[in-house]
């Protein structure tokens, strides 16, 4: 029976070794077996050392019941931008080939003293800062990208070989990979988790991400990870009789067939299910947010790759090059302009945002793409982060070449208790309902 | 004659070392000297180790000269926040006591690229977030505070035991230690350096500090973490005919007889060289800016202390164990509130500060007290860190008890290159005629 244990999700898992009906060991083992099968085929992982896992198992075994944390033995993967302390860390550059700073980000000692088993680091763009795809293929297509830039971790956990991991998200790196892979995706509000030990792109954007197959699993995280909203949201939250809010965005003119389907549908579903929804548009000076997060990143970009520029040039991609090179010449009155105008959008935003139980928007433009070069489009993901509101990814789509598509559901700034609540109802009646159906199954009834 | 190299300024071993006049090993034989001398009465520093700094020294002294940096041998002292792949980094914390990562900070990543003479770590508050003083005593007289954060930094370069060092500022903690030692201190706009690899207090007040006794050195700095305006600032700029302005700001109430006496002699002697000097105000409805700085700080230690808070709690000092647990019962809409305000506050100073060469502004509430259990107070630098705005603190003025106090001059975002332009003439005319004299003379006559 322990060959699947795979297939659990963090909280199941969590209770059966909890109820004694397995070991952490077993548990890892069964999850190395589903690595090795899949691997040659998905290859999520920049650095995953087997022998290193049992060992970690082993003593999280060793540990008396009274002592353990609330992750216990569950599996994690971690972003290769994310300082592991007994793994190298190597952010897809030739930079840092093997480098190993014996180092736990703040989010990975915080996880790590909870009890979680972390598994490997998984594969990232360029400093999760470029388009440019790593080696990593989409689980439901192999011809396909799992998207960018968290590609490892949103391809481990919609592949099964992990239940959750960390990403994170400048422009849409978590949520992105949640729409193509088939799994939520949760980026808090900034600042809401420490980003400590973390690559820096852009300070004001950069923000953690985690992925789960079930929104149970990211509740579990956001509990161990201390986000709490000023009141807790209702234990029952329920759509009948909820109002809703669909935001097309003033980059609708990027939609695709799929994503506009699953829009469509997202509606009618929750209206079948008796909530009010409403479509809403952004005040019009807000329209050049998606330009302002350009400036804003690419501006930020210029101190944050110094040191690489600095000491490897040559080993530095041309698009990040650039940035320190400010090849764009954006001058500093303009990173100023749009900096300040983000910062003026962000509480009216969230007046806008606190009126519905969540505002459902496009979490990509449509399908993961074909091919493995490039890891798609970022387009309707950039506002949200650059306005920090808390944003889930709730699959349950399908496009017309069968791959997974979600949709977005957005809340105001530090409602990001309130925001899961909503995405569980929600993610219930798209999973049931959307039409995509996963070609592995989870099992709970092992 | 090298016995003396300890007194050069960045700019002058430089300027030795290039002319062949000493090997980087001699001067650094010179400031090893100076430090053994000096050490039992300052303790400045968190870790040094002279054995390091001599195989260092001998390393570049190996370089050829067409392959030097621009800092080629500069000795560089580095706060312990902030990480050193050769050194431990303990952050006056129990809970990394001896940790030793072997990772460089992206600043000093660019410092070591360029030449610099990684000298050693200086003490700090612990984490850079408290005001409790670590063991280190102000050169000028040792029963006083060389200030905080920055403790080891500011009193190392005071003392001559380094020409230029790094701090950090979230608070206070780079300017106030540059008024208690007497030496320029330059707070950037905020992310103009990286802060990558440096502790996480507040991302959106910490920024990088840097140290020096002349404002030549500090312009060497700038150019090399590649700090530049939209338009460079005039090679000479003049005080006759330039226009100034003193803000006392909302809380003159907290001045000191001698940072009073400072700020009114500083007008005399700008207006003795034909300058323009009015007295200014910020808008009232920005009063209350103190109180939203402090309102971000402790709602920005929540996430910043939970890894030490999860991991060890019970080596956490109360007040940041306090954030933790968000004592102050602050909410995230408070939090929110303060953010929004600070950032709409922004654009509406820098209106105002471009309206003169620089507007000065206490950098102190007086001379550094007596006692080293507390590092003094911050409270005249919390609303320029809240703005980003780059600060100096130019010494020149003595107080009461014949301790030396410098004033702030403060500029529009992205005008740190101006700034430091204007603090060249401004600092010729404070530290010739402000009063204060130290007691240890520089000498650019070796």
């Amino acid at each position: 029976m322990s060959g699947e244990l795979w297939r659990l999700t963090a909280t199941e898992i969590l209770s059966k070794i909890r109820a004694g009906e397995c070991t952490v060991q077993e548990y890892a083992r069964s999850l190395l077996q589903r690595i090795e099968a899949r691997d040659d085929a998905v290859q999520a992982w920049a650095y995953i050392d087997p022998q290193s896992v049992i060992e970690q198992a082993e003593a999280l075994d060793a540990i008396p019941p009274h002592e353990r944390g609330s992750l216990h033995g569950v599996a994690i993967a971690v972003k290769d931008v994310i300082f592991t302390k007994d793994m190298p860390t190597q952010f897809n550059s030739a930079i840092y080939d093997n480098d190993a700073p014996q180092l736990d980000a703040g989010s990975v000692a915080i996880l790590r003293k909870a009890g979680a088993l972390i598994f490997g680091k998984t594969t990232t763009t360029e400093f999760a800062a470029t388009t440019t795809g790593p080696k990593t293929r989409n689980p439901h297509d192999p011809n396909r990208t799992p998207g960018g830039s968290s590609s490892g971790s949103g391809a481990a956990v919609g592949d099964f070989q992990v239940p959750i991991a960390l990403g994170t998200q400048t422009g849409g790196s978590t949520i992105r990979p949640g729409s193509y892979n088939s799994i939520y995706a949760f980026k808090p509000t900034w600042n809401a988790i420490t980003r400590e030990g973390q690559k820096i792109y852009s300070l004001i954007l950069d923000t953690l991400g985690l992925y789960a197959r079930s929104i149970e699993d990211l509740e579990l995280l956001a509990e161990v990870f201390a986000i709490h909203d000023d009141t807790p949201p209702p234990r029952d939250f329920a759509i009948k009789g909820s109002e809703f809010a669909i935001l097309k965005t003033m980059i609708w003119s990027k939609i695709g067939p799929g994503s506009a389907a699953a829009m469509e549908k997202a509606v009618s579903l929750l209206r079948a299910q008796d909530a009010e929804v409403e479509e809403i548009e952004l005040p019009e000076h807000l329209n050049d947010l998606p330009a302002w997060h350009d400036i804003v990143l690419r501006s930020d970009g210029r101190p944050a790759f110094l040191p690489e520029y600095t000491i490897a040039k040559d080993r530095l991609s041309d698009e990040l090059y650039g940035h320190v090179e400010n090849r764009e010449k954006i001058s500093h009155e303009a990173q100023l302009e749009a900096f300040d105008k983000i910062s003026a959008a962000r509480p009216v935003v969230d007046e806008i945002l606190s009126r519905y139980a969540a505002v459902l928007t496009p979490s990509v433009p449509d399908e993961a793409p074909l091919g493995i070069e490039k890891t798609g489009s970022a387009a309707f993901c950039l506002i949200w982060t650059a306005l920090h509101v808390p944003v889930t990814n709730v699959p349950g789509f399908k496009g017309e070449n069968g791959m997974p598509i979600g949709i977005s559901l957005v809340a105001p700034r530090y409602h990001d208790r309130h925001l899961l609540a909503v995405s569980t109802k929600v993610g219930e009646v798209f999973e049931a309902e959307g039409g995509w159906k996963r070609a592995l199954e989870p099992s709970s009834k092992l």
